[in-house]
């Protein structure tokens, strides 16, 4: 056989049901021609997202994690880079979203010992796991036409620069998060691998939004004014990796045009 | 006569002689089907950049305005706004960048009060007057199919978030600007009027530079790891304008992939 | 006459009349030994505290400024320099402290070029010109006790680091004192110039927020968890002069007990 | 027997050996008239700072933390709480300081599974138990004269607002901490009680810098102007613990004299 020119994979992490940024995001990117592999914790959730992704004519896989710990989460990537895929190319990995959220809303003296495990899962130990894994397979990719080696995206909230009343514990997982992707944009910057940070300062209309925020009146549910579509972020996440070497952003925020801040 | 539909005009203040972030801007979007108004301190200056774009198919005008005081620039925009074009469809403003710097670079000792002047004229005398006019002119417009009446973007630099040991007067100029793109976001982001400061935190290879860092080496001017093209930033404001409603930037970074921060 | 070691100097701008941070700094630091200048647009409304400050033995003396142009600052320091106390030590200027506030809060399409004046003035030509003396003036100083030649405090407020939707034209001040801070603190620390932001963020309790404040709760009056005190930060200010070199903040902030931020 | 009136308590956390802010913090506070109860990870190494502290006639006691684990931290506060101290008074813990550090300076790639749980525990499940645990007990406590049930310091530094290269792991560790301290300040400054987070951006000389910066110069050793002294530190927190209840600091910085920043 003939050599075959890999095809561009995006790994997007924190996919959820697919209602949300992570979701939008995989449509986005299969119409551009990227394999999508998704993770969330949970299989079955992912399976709609797989399946209209597919009939959408790209190619889409799901792979679950228990929980965002270290160690499963550095299982998975030789399980993805390794996946047998519809067509024979091989995978490049240049594209990784970590989109992985826990949110804790309640006062401190309300915050569990299991709170705080699931918070430091998603924003430490999973997330440092998760770089290192695409860090180490950008490295083995050449320079695109961009002067990039891949691009590396995370999924910033209000609370990654603002500490709330009722956001203790997840502020301090965004924050970290937040540090985390500075240090690498400034370590990984000179080997021409982009670290984005996207702070989305607004509510993100989800299924999940839908089901938890018991005041969701109609005019949120339809009016992009006031809420954020996930669509819009995931531009954001293609424009980002579309970005020249010479002009790399690192952080930027996002909200609906008539949000209070 | 029939009814023509207006064609978008942007607007661009400091584009000095061309060779920066004005002159890729003014490119751009001439190329995006925009009508480009520019503005600096000196006509001649802007003369080759006309006749390009007009040479490329675009329309394009130099507006001279002698110093960045309110009333200057305040002249200026019905001057603009009225102008007769090549072609009869009326201008509908659109977007405008404010791309005016005034660089002061010396310890504070030596600060002057003409160099005061000149950094109060274009971070608050100018720019009070500048965003007036635009967000005056944007309410007239309606909404376009992205929910939006106009874009007015700011050209932040490292400045803009840090006083330096030789910066004391070029960072009070930026800060104040800084501050009012934001106050400005959050006062006509409620009627849809999108306005976003890009801050870009490493050098800009213009003509200006090449004269005045005696100690440009040929890398530098090569490679794009280490300084940044105009034509990356002008490339985020595109991007800035095309953005959604549902989410908006307000402020975001850009620098080489190789910067040191 | 045998030596007579110098009396240290503070001098205070922004004294107002005497109700709010620059009359209670002035208090405490004349209770600490100092001779004190005030700083103030209109001579008259020191007065009172003048008379105060000397009832309570203390030697005090007040500079009326015009407006805070570069040229009256500039012309103030050698008169107050050399003014002629009532005691024969010689002054040596330890500690200045900028207070003006030029407070705009209105819609930015009411901003009119008068207040940009009043605000440049206070936030740009007059501060250079303040920080300008005071620096000349420390450098003639010898180290003190804690390894210091002088200690310079801005007084910040909560716009100095959000520009909120009334506060584009006093942000803009605001942000660009604190940018010439921070540069000040940078480039003066090597030579033992202590220079300090002060971000008082909430409401402090003066004669002008009582009579232009329409809503003032007698609660607001009287319960120190919900506004500032000015003693309380006239003692930040005293605390700031008195650190070691070893550990200098350059920028700290303030607030009542109860505040909501 | 008759009425007591308790003694305050200071819990310093982070004590290490003794040489650093820990225990400058500890020898000021004892001067001050309060009981001094230590935590660090190792007893023994505690002893000689008891041994000073009792021999300069105050009261101290070593409390040994295996690991800043959430479970570990919660278990010592009844202990502290119900010490039986020389003398008959009850304890009424008016001052609890956070200072423990977990050090990682090395390249991403170079950051284990076991760095990380190093600085989860001492940045988030540590100091989620140790706050809590304050603020319970601070809960307890009347108003004192300025208007405070309690103060609550976290030790911040340079990495707290920036990810650096070489950080990765600490900043992830120290912005957790930072939004804790921010979160708390919001949540509990409406019951009085107040919490401050201090940024040390500098080196600070203990012997355990002694030890680990091999290049360490006599200058740095014993030049104020260049490095951290604890005492000044410590003086920082006792000027928080002194504030007035309508000028509380959440946030200042500190760094030497010459510092380069």
């Amino acid at each position: 056989m003939a050599n075959v020119s890999p095809r561009p994979l995006i790994i997007i992490a924190g996919v959820g049901n697919g209602s949300g940024v992570g979701g939008a995001t995989a449509h986005l990117f299969a119409k551009e021609g990227y394999r999508v592999a998704l993770i969330a914790r949970k299989a079955e959730e992912m399976a709609p997202l797989v399946a209209e992704l597919i009939a959408s004519g790209g190619e889409a896989a799901a792979f679950a994690v228990g929980a965002y710990t270290h160690a499963a989460v550095t299982a998975l990537f030789p399980t993805i880079l390794t996946h047998a895929w519809p067509t024979p190319a091989p995978s490049a990995l240049r594209v990784a979203v970590y989109n992985v959220g826990f949110v804790v809303r309640k006062p401190f003296l309300r915050v569990s010992p299991a709170n705080l495990a699931g918070v430091v899962d998603a924003n430490v130990h999973g997330v440092f796991a998760f770089a290192r894994a695409a860090v180490e397979a950008f490295r083995a990719n050449a320079l695109d036409a961009r002067g990039k080696r891949g691009t590396l995206v995370f999924t910033g909230a209000t609370g990654s620069t603002r500490g709330g009343e009722i956001t203790s514990a997840f502020s301090a997982g965004k924050f970290a998060l937040r540090a985390l992707s500075q240090s690498l944009a400034k370590e990984f910057g000179k080997e021409n691998i982009h670290v984005a940070h996207v702070v989305i300062d607004g509510p993100v209309m989800t299924d999940w939004a839908m089901n938890n925020f018991g005041d969701i009146s109609k005019d949120w549910k339809e009016n992009l004014d006031v809420r954020v579509d996930p669509k819009g972020v995931a531009m954001a996440y293609l424009y980002l990796v579309g970005q020249d070497r010479s002009a790399w952003t690192w952080e930027m925020d996002m909200r609906p045009a008539h949000e209070k801040w």
